[in-house]
Formats: C-alpha cells, structure tokens, sequence
C-alpha cells in the first residue's frame, strides 16, 4: 500500500475507535458510573467486537494486545469525554459520522480476516458483524440495557448489506481496494438513510 | 459408525439445534425487538452453549465456524418463528420434547469432546454442562433477564446426573454407543418429570 | 521456592477464590436463586477473571480446566456459604480481608501472566485488573445488576496502582518475590483505607 492509503487507514481506525469509545463513554455517564467505570465501558464499546471475532476465529493473543496502540486511543477518548461531554454533544452529526465510518470499516476488517483464513462467504459476513455490533451489544449488557441495536434503526442489517455488496463486487472481479472502499461506503449510506428516514426493521408479536 | 446412526444423529442435532434457537426468537419477540434482535438471540441460545466450550478448551475456531450448516439451521428456524409462532406455540410438547432431547444430546456432546482430551471427569461434566446451559444463559442475559435456569425448575441438575450417569456406565464397561444414549436418556427423563412434578431445587435467603 | 513460600501462595490462593466465591453465592442468594443458579454465580465470580485472561491470551484449556482444584474450592465454598450464611454473615472483616488478599493476588498473578509472554507493561496492568475485576462484573451481569465496581468504593484503581507499583519495583532491580508482596500490599491497603474513609472516584455528567 502507498504512503496515502496507510495513512487514510490509520485515520479511520482512530476515528472509528474514538467514536465507538465515546459511544460507551456517553452511555456510561448517563448511568452515573464513576471515572473507572466510564473507562472500562468505553474499552469494551471499542473493542469488544474485534476481540470476539478473535477469540472465536482463534486469532489470539487478541488484536488489541498485540496492538497497544488502541488503548491509548480509547484512554485518551474517554479522558476527553469525561472532561468535555458538553462540548462533544454539540457536534452530534461528526460523532454519528466517525461512528459509521468505524462501522463500515471495522466490519470489512472482520470480514476480511475470515477470508484469511479461508472461510465460507456466510461466516465471514458474520465476523463481520461481530465485529462490527458486539461492541454496543456487550457496552449495554454491561450498563443493564436490552441491546439498543436491537431494537433501533437498522444498524446490523446495514454490516450485512455491506457484507453482500463485498462479496458481489469481489466476485465480480473489482479491485480489492475499490472493494473494500465501495462495501464501506454501502454501510455509511444504510446508516444515514437510516436515520434520516427513521427507518427500522419490523418487528413481531 | 452405521448409516442409521449417523441419520438418527443429525437428526438430533437438527432438533435439537432448531429447539435452542426457537427458544432465543420466542424470548426475544416477547420483548418486542426487531427482525435482526430475533435472530441474533436465536443464534446465541443455539450456538452460546457450544460456543463458550470451544473457547475454553481451544478447539478454535469454534464449531459454526468449522460447520456452517449450524447458522443455515438458525437462519432458516428463527425465520419459521417469525412468520408462524402463532401456530407453532400451539405445538408446546413438541418443542419442550426436541428442546430435552437437544439438552440431552448436547450434554453429552460437550462431555465426550472432553474426554476426547483425557480431562478429568469432573471437568468434563462441567463442560457438558456449559455446552447445554450456557445458550439459555446468554439468551436471557441479551435480553436483560435474570437466567431462568437458576431459578426454574430443575434443568442443570438433569446434565449434571446425566454426566454421571455417563462416567457410572462408561466405567461399568458398557458399550460406548448405548452409554451415550442411556445418558441422554436420563436426563431427558429428569427434565419430562421435573416439569410434569413441578420440581425445584431448594432455594436460601 | 521454599516450602514455606509454596505453603503461603496455596494459603492465599484457596483464601481469594473461596472469598470470591462466597461473594457470589451470597450475591445470588440474595435474588433468590436456587442451589444451582448459587453455585454457578459462586463459581463465576471466583473464576471468570482468570478465564478471560487465558482466552485473551491465548493460554487454553484456561487455568481451572488444568487445574481443577479450583472447582473442588468453590464447590466446597458454594456448600458451606449456602448451610452457614447466617453465621458466616457475622464474620464481614475476615471475608473483607480475604477479598482484598484475593484481590491482590489474582490481580499480580494476571500481571505476571503477561509479563512471561513478553507483553506491554500496560497490557501487563490490563491482563491484571481483568483478572482481578472481571469474576465481579460476571457476577453482577448474571445477576442483572450494574456492575458494583462500577460505582462503589476505590476497587478496580486499587489494582491500577498496585500494577504501577510492581513496575516500579521491577525496574528499581528489587527482589521478584519482594516486589510481589509489596505490591498486593498496596493493593490490600488501598481497598482497606477506600472502605474506611468511604473514598469513591469522581463521577460525571
């Protein structure tokens, strides 16, 4: 990979990290925890779903023990939203924004690191997932709340739609980069249609 | 291993797989969440249980990872719950049958995967354990319930004597095939008489 | 090691998991779960922060599977916190004590897990503090509770600094076995001056 495209990666994936740990942060403090709590809950938002993915394809020690550069990212992000949620609230389109980004992009990763290691397509898509929801799952089982990704607007079924639309175009012969970039943005656009339209999937009962 | 054994095996996994997984949509339509919250718990009640094993002993990547048909089976069952839990709740033996016998199966599978690493007994009860109990766990933790096999009637204890039932006849010398189906046996018996007798164990406090 | 260290470290290893254990049969008996459900929140919280240890590692089977007089601790544990509650209830500075020991320990012990693979000091802290802390939030995630150490008194920071302190000891070149009893030292005197003096970390929003 050229000099632009690592550092457009390193980008997105503090962007991603950041908007996810704020994501716990802001959950956190809305339940009253204290610095410690808000801390760990941010730690699990951003990397709960690569570490499962890990443990589950056996990729272990897990990433972020291999790559402590992601702690120091979520350390920082949750010092900073403890110290300035009223500012951050403000800029809620950027927060929401990262937060798609680091969606799109961390479920491409999983789903790629199945495709390393040779999986079927309907696995890989779920690593995808994986890495991409578990995060929020485990954030709100931790915080006592019923998964909110279960119950909002479509945010899973945009990993998968992003997952096909991989597939489709890796099949079809298109370059692994514009791939990745095209299945990526597929994910951004569900979310923000999504919220926009306040879109949500039927439910039953 | 005879073509009816391996016919009436998978047919026990089919069964049992599908039970798990309809108990996950049922739970989870009850707390209204939507289409992909259905089928996310689905998965987790059928595969949770299997899945904690794999992690624990290092058999990874863990099983639906190795075998697919797994999530095919989930896909296709939490579907069927979806668009006919009307009908199906009507069919209640049926399901609580397929869902002992699949505690029954599972039991025993975590148990000889086990045995299979020549771990000591004790340990291997606990791991049959874990593979029949901790889907229903995980299931009732996503949906922010205490687990109601810590407070139901007796389902634990059933793979608990079941396992020792296991290592009673597997040390009597039987057959190996006739200990597995006498083990399930029993502890499908203890779950058909508990809930007929409204059994439970004691409780304290 | 001498008899007399080796004698000391079964001591405190028995004393932390049964004090872990009785931590959470108690916590489960008092939302009244049975026998059961009592014995596996008592086995949860005296060995889920090991366990997630080793499967982040990568050390599987993970350690209680190896060693499995860890189960045969909590059962007994399990066993008498249920017969004996009333009296033992009485006994709240010697189960505070032994909870702090516990603390200490299992928190240095995660830290020198990760400093046998070679890893990050920080990473070294983490793998502690997940040791250390994670048995609880288990605990109260089956529970259906907020995690305590969330909110309640200094308990996770204990372990951040005691992890801080055994670094700092480790590179003044003082003894390994020195180092390692003074830092459960000051872990087992930070719990005990935060529950004195009713010390909690600041809270946000």
């Amino acid at each position: 990979m050229d000099f632009y495209s690592v550092l457009l990666e390193n980008l997105i994936i503090i962007l991603g990290t950041s908007s996810f740990a704020v994501s716990g942060a802001f959950a956190a403090m809305q339940k009253r925890l204290d610095a410690f709590g808000v801390l760990i809950v941010a730690f699990v938002a951003a990397v709960g779903g690569g570490t499962l993915r890990d443990l589950m394809i056996g990729d272990i020690p897990v990433f972020w023990i291999k790559e402590p550069y992601y702690v120091v990212i979520i350390i920082i992000t949750a010092l900073l939203a403890m110290f300035f949620w009223k500012r951050l609230k403000r800029f809620k389109i950027i927060l929401f924004l990262s937060d798609s980004l680091g969606l799109g992009f961390f479920t491409i990763l999983g789903l790629q690191k199945g495709l390393a290691l040779h999986l079927d397509a309907g696995i890989c898509i779920a690593l995808g997932l994986v890495t991409g929801c578990f995060g929020g799952i485990s954030r709100d089982i931790l915080l006592n709340n019923i998964p909110i990704i279960f119950r909002k607007e479509i945010y899973a079924t945009a990993c998968i739609v992003g997952g096909l639309a991989y597939f489709a175009l890796y099949y079809a012969g298109l370059d692994k980069n514009l791939t990745e970039v095209l299945s990526i943005g597929v994910i951004v656009l569900i979310r923000i249609i999504a919220v926009k339209k306040h879109l949500a999937l039927p439910r039953f009962y």
